[in-house]
C-alpha cells in the first residue's frame, strides 16, 4: 500500500475502449490498496492534428497560442478518464496544469517545470479521490498555458511523483519493458528487470525510445523509482511486471553490459585537408550549432600532411542535407578542404554501469566485431557506454554478436 | 470608432479556411478603427464529438468532468483565431473562461454568469490587442471549468459586451438577419432592419432560432445593442448589414406586426372528463414538470357535464411519448377521464410590439385564417404575441396568408 503515479501515453488512451482499459488498470491498483495519481497524454493523433491546425495558419506561430491549442488534447482525456473511473465506483477528478497548479517557466512550447503546488492535490488524494492529471502542460507565471514539449507527459508524471513523494511512477506504454536489445533483431533478447538511471539515460540517447530523456534525468535527480510496463498486456501475477529504473545502489547484481542498442538515424560527414590551426573546429561546428544541427560523434585525426587534419563527425540522418549546405558556406575559404558524407551508417552501443569496474569491456567489443569482419569507422566512449559507427548493412549482425558476446542471450 | 464584441458560431469557424475568413472580418473592423473582442464557439461538430465521448463512457456523468472535456473545443478555436489575426498583423491573444475570468455559479453543464472581471482584459484591449475569448465557458467559484449550456456562446458574447460596455455585439451566424417570416416558406419575406428585444425574445421562443433566448434576455437587461448578421456574405457597403436588436424606444417606425413565425415542433394532448375540482391541474402538470416536460399552451374548457372539465395543452413533439406515459400513471384513479393526442399540429404566431397600441390585431388573424378554411384548435396570447395551434398541413398557407394580411410582403 502506498501512493503510485501511473502515466498512460497516447496509444493507451487512443479511444474510449482504450480509456476504459486504462480505468480498469487504475481500478486494479486501487483494489490493491494503493492511492493513485494518473497522468494522461492526449488521444493518439489528436496532438498532431492540433499542431497541424496551427501550422496551417502560419509556419511561424506564437507559441503561447500554440500551447493553449495543443494543451486541449490532454484536457479531454483527463476528463474522460475521471468519468471512466467514477463509473467503476472510484471517486476521481481531473486536474489541468493550471488547476494543480504545475508552475513552469515561460518558455512556451518547451517549458520546464519550476514547482508543483501539491497542497490541494494532496488533500484530494488524501480523501481517497483518484487524481487524473493532464500531462504535458503547466501554467506560466503570467497565467498562460504552457506545454513541456513532445513526450512531456513522462516528465509531468515523474515531476508529480517527486512532488507527491510517491512510492513509484509507473509509465505505461506500448512495450512491456526495456530489453537487452531490440527484440525484433535479437530474438533471444531479455527484458531487463532493473536498470539504473544512468544506463536508461544512455539507452534513451542512443535509440531505445522508451522514456523521454528529460523524465529519466528528473527521476534520477529526485530519486523516483520508475517502472516501464505495457498497458496492453495483463501482468500475470508479478508485482513488478515491467522494467524498474532505479538508483544503481539498489541493483544488487550488476551486469557488466546491460544492453546493446543500435540507431540507424545517423549520417557521417568527413572533412579532409582542413588547415590544422586553432579555430578550425569552431569554424565548422559553430555554423552547425547556429542552424540547430546536433552533432554527435566527433573524431579528429592527424593527416599525413602535418599542416592538415581530417575531421569526421555524425549528425542525425534527417539533418544531412542541411548540414552539407551549411558546410559548403562555412568551408568556402578553406582552400583544398573537401567533404564526403554517407548516410549508410549505423551506431551500435554497449551500455553498462558495470563497465566502470571491469577492464577489457571495450576491447571485447572491437574483437567481436572484427571476428565478424565488421569495420569500425568511428568510436566514442563514455563512462558507461561504448559506441561505434559501422556500415548500416552490418547492424543486425553486430547487435546479435555483441548480445551473445556479453552473455545477454536468454537461456 | 468604438468597441465591438463579435461572436462567431461553430459553422463560422468550422475549419481553417473558415477561421481565416473570420480573421479577415475582424481585421476589417480593426481597419475601420474599432477595438474588437471576439467570442468564438468550437469548430462545428467538435462539441458533439466530445459530448459523444462522455456519453459513450456513461449515460449519467459528472457534469464537472463533462464541462472540462467539452470546454476544450472553444479553447482550440480561440487560440487558432488569435494566430490567424496575428498573421494579419493584428496583435491578438486568446482568453479562456478562467483566464478572463468569467465567473459563473457552480451549476455545471448549464452555468450562469455571475461576474466578468474585466480589468486585465480591458488593459489588453486598451493596448490595442484583439481579445479572442473562448465562448460557452467560465469558471466556478471552486476553480473548476463550467459551461453555459448549448448555444451559450451567444450569452458569453452579450455578457462580455455588457461588461466591457461595448458599443455593439455582432452575432455572426449562417443567416444574414431576422426575417418577417421563414424565407423558405414565404418568398416575399423581408429582412428586418431593427427589432426590439421583446419581439426577438418571442421570436426565439416560437421557433426562429437565430439567437439564444438567454442571450436576448441578457442583452435587454443590460441594454446591449445586438446585431445578427452573416459570416458568409460580404456586407456590401452598409454599416449595419444585419438585423439590429435594440430597445423599443430606439425604433422610430413601429410595425403593428413585425413577423410571423411557425413551429412544427408541437404536439397536442387533450384530457376529457376530468373531475372539475381544485387540484386536478396540479395532478396533471406536476408529474410532467417532475419529468422535465415543458408544457406550452394550455386551455381549459367547461364540459357539458358541469362536474367535469376538458383540458388541452401542447408539449414539444419529441416529449409526446414520455408525456403520455407520465399521464397514464397520473390519471390512473381519475375515473372516466380519457386522453387523446395528436402530433400533426403546428403553432403559428404573430409578433409585434405595436400590438399593444392597436385593437383588432388578433381578430384580423382569426379572420384571415377562417377565410382560408383553417380551423384554430388552441389560442394563447401575450402582450406582443398571438399564437394559434392549427393542423400541420396548413402551416405554409397560414404563414403566407398572415404575412400578406399584416402588410409584411416585400414590395
Amino acid at each position: 500500500m502506498g501512493l503510485l503515479v501511473l502515466k498512460f501515453g497516447g496509444t493507451s488512451v487512443a479511444n474510449i475502449p482504450a480509456i476504459e482499459n486504462v480505468a480498469s488498470k487504475v481500478a486494479a491498483e486501487v483494489g490493491r490498496g494503493h492511492k493513485c495519481a494518473v497522468v494522461v497524454s492526449a488521444m493518439s493523433g489528436v496532438t498532431n492534428q492540433l499542431v497541424a491546425y496551427c501550422s496551417e495558419i502560419s509556419q511561424i506561430f506564437d507559441t503561447r497560442e500554440y500551447d493553449s491549442v495543443v494543451a486541449s488534447g490532454e484536457q479531454v482525456t483527463s476528463g474522460l478518464l475521471a468519468l471512466a473511473l467514477q463509473k467503476r465506483g472510484i471517486p476521481a477528478r481531473s486536474w489541468l496544469g493550471w488547476q494543480v497548479p504545475i508552475v513552469t517557466n515561460d518558455v512556451h512550447g518547451k517549458a520546464r517545470i519550476r514547482a508543483i503546488e501539491t497542497e490541494t492535490l494532496e488533500k484530494s488524494i488524501g480523501q481517497g479521490e483518484g487524481a487524473v492529471i493532464a500531462g504535458f502542460q503547466g501554467i506560466a507565471p503570467d497565467g498562460r498555458i504552457t506545454t513541456l514539449g513532445r513526450g512531456g507527459s513522462d516528465t509531468s508524471a515523474v515531476a508529480v511523483a517527486a512532488a507527491l513523494r510517491a512510492d513509484r511512477c509507473d509509465i505505461y506504454t506500448d512495450v512491456d519493458g526495456v530489453y537487452t536489445a531490440d527484440p525484433r533483431i535479437v530474438n533471444r533478447a531479455r527484458k531487463i528487470n532493473k536498470i539504473s538511471y544512468e544506463e536508461m539515460l544512455e539507452m534513451a540517447s542512443v535509440g531505445a525510445k522508451v522514456l523521454q530523456t528529460r523524465s529519466v534525468e528528473l527521476a534520477m535527480k529526485e530519486k523516483v523509482p520508475v517502472q516501464v510496463l505495457s498497458s496492453f498486456e495483463e501482468a500475470a501475477g508479478s508485482d513488478l511486471p515491467g522494467t524498474l529504473v532505479v538508483d544503481e545502489d539498489t541493483i544488487v547484481e550488476q551486469e557488466v553490459v546491460s544492453g546493446v542498442t543500435h540507431s540507424r538515424d545517423e549520417a557521417k560527414v568527413t572533412l579532409r585537408n582542413l588547415p590544422d590551426v586553432p579555430g578550425v573546429a569552431a569554424r565548422v561546428f559553430g555554423p552547425l550549432a547556429d542552424n540547430s544541427i546536433n552533432v554527435d560523434m566527433i573524431v579528429q585525426n592527424v593527416s599525413p600532411d602535418k599542416a592538415k587534419t581530417d575531421l569526421t563527425f555524425t549528425v542525425g540522418r534527417a539533418d544531412l542535407p542541411k548540414t552539407l549546405e551549411v558546410l559548403d558556406a562555412a568551408m568556402k575559404d578553406l582552400e583544398g578542404a573537401t567533404s564526403e558524407s554517407s548516410a549508410d551508417v549505423s551506431k551500435i552501443s554497449i551500455i553498462g554501469i558495470g563497465m566502470r569496474s571491469y577492464v577489457g569491456v571495450a576491447s571485447k567489443m572491437f574483437k567481436t566485431l572484427a571476428e565478424k569482419g565488421i569495420n569500425i569507422q568511428v568510436i566514442t566512449t563514455s563512462e558507461i557506454k561504448v559506441s561505434v559507427l559501422i556500415a548500416e548493412e552490418y547492424t543486425e549482425l553486430a547487435v546479435r554478436s555483441l548480445h551473445t558476446a556479453y552473455g545477454l542471450d536468454q537461456e
